[in-house]
């Protein structure tokens, strides 16, 4: 037996999220029916975490057990072989078995795409918010150190998920602009449901002035009805996940 | 009546290429419908030229004659609320009499992106080609110069055109690494049938190692057997057109 962790890249348009469930298509179905293609095995895909509906992942990593012989280096072409085109294994490793993808990740990076044009552009439609108005860039980049260090997210998870702190730890943010794309990152240790997108959607609101008031108030209130909209799965993608 | 130049942004994927014809849809003709819907004209949109299925546009220009009243500004999205979403204006002009998109172009620019990665990687998969091969870009850096200046491209053309002279200018040329993506640039004052994707698949062959011919070479022989092969149409972009 083995421990196998995989790093996928998937295009999360026309999948009902990551995890498993009825009624429509998941990421990690899809998988775990190409492993069992190659290894005749029905695994449990283990993975750093759900991603929602539409929501992309560069470096999403999973791990899985398997009786297999096959190669770790062989792996990825395998598994690829029986894969959709807009899933890809890009890495595989052979760790521990006291190796899992969710429980053993130290931090992640997630990258969030605003698409701010006059109009719409067809080549980032399915990977960017488009938001026609104008936005203060300056002043995005100010309200997004706030977001940096130690805070209780309360402000910024949707409701319908259960845990058991809110609190998490943000190490690093950028905001970046580059044309017509204003390209954010996140990294910490843990994102609440929904956090990144509702991160973001404040940024937006403060930006194009739609809302006055700080991150900084918003993190103190604790409470989601100052933050602002969620922004739209489509912008956002799992970039990479520290172990 | 007035003349009204647009620019158009496309996603070709899912078109049989700019121009109208049978079995297929077309850009030209999902334009054209839309275009219908808001001035109940039939009218006829001239590009700046062609582009085969696949091929995408950032900055595609066409014009067309309008007794309409609808004023210029409100044109783009106009059209684009007929239009689906991986097409979009992104500019109108009222222009001269005399302009013809295609017959007043004075030069072009090419985008052609390559994915030049381990594994295929799914966010690119529509707008790039995935060679997977390790590829000698300071090679491929120092044959590309050669393609600058007045040439006879004859070797870059495919079959199936007929032009009066296989004669072109280059004026700029441009390959840039970005992690997995190398992006090339061509800006001329036309381009033969195929030219940017055979000119791209002979700086693969080469990079490759697979040819060893110079590009300075295969321009002289005006032969295409002496050319590599044809690279993929997803991976091109028709980025400005200069008038």
């Amino acid at each position: 037996m083995r421990n196998i962790m995989i790093t996928i890249e998937y295009d999360g348009t026309n999948y009902g999220g990551w995890q498993k469930q009825n009624n429509t298509l998941s990421i990690q179905q899809v998988i775990e029916e190409a492993i069992y293609k190659i290894t005749k095995e029905r695994v449990n895909l283990i993975s750093s975490g759900r991603t929602d509906a539409g929501v992309h992942a560069i470096g999403q990593v999973a791990n899985f057990m398997t009786n297999s012989k096959i190669l770790v280096e062989k792996i990825p072409n395998a598994i690829n072989s029986k894969l959709p085109n807009d899933i890809s294994v890009v890495d595989a490793k052979e760790v521990s078995f006291n190796f899992h993808a969710r429980y053993s990740a130290k931090k992640k990076r997630y990258k969030y795409v605003i698409l701010n044009s006059k109009y719409k552009r067809p080549i980032y439609r399915n990977y960017s918010y488009y938001v026609k108005y104008d936005l203060d860039i300056d002043k995005m980049k100010e309200e997004i150190k706030f977001l940096i260090g130690e805070h209780d997210f309360k402000s910024f998870m949707s409701s319908g998920s259960s845990v058991k702190t809110t609190v998490r730890t943000i190490y690093d943010v950028n905001i970046n602009k580059q044309d017509d794309l204003i390209i954010l990152e996140f990294e910490g240790n843990g994102f609440l449901y929904n956090m990144v997108r509702i991160i973001v959607g404040t940024l937006v609101d403060i930006g194009r002035g739609k809302i006055d008031i700080s991150l900084k108030n918003i993190i103190d209130c604790k409470d989601r009805n100052k933050a602002g909209h969620t922004a739209p799965a489509c912008g956002l993608f799992l970039k990479k996940v520290y172990y």
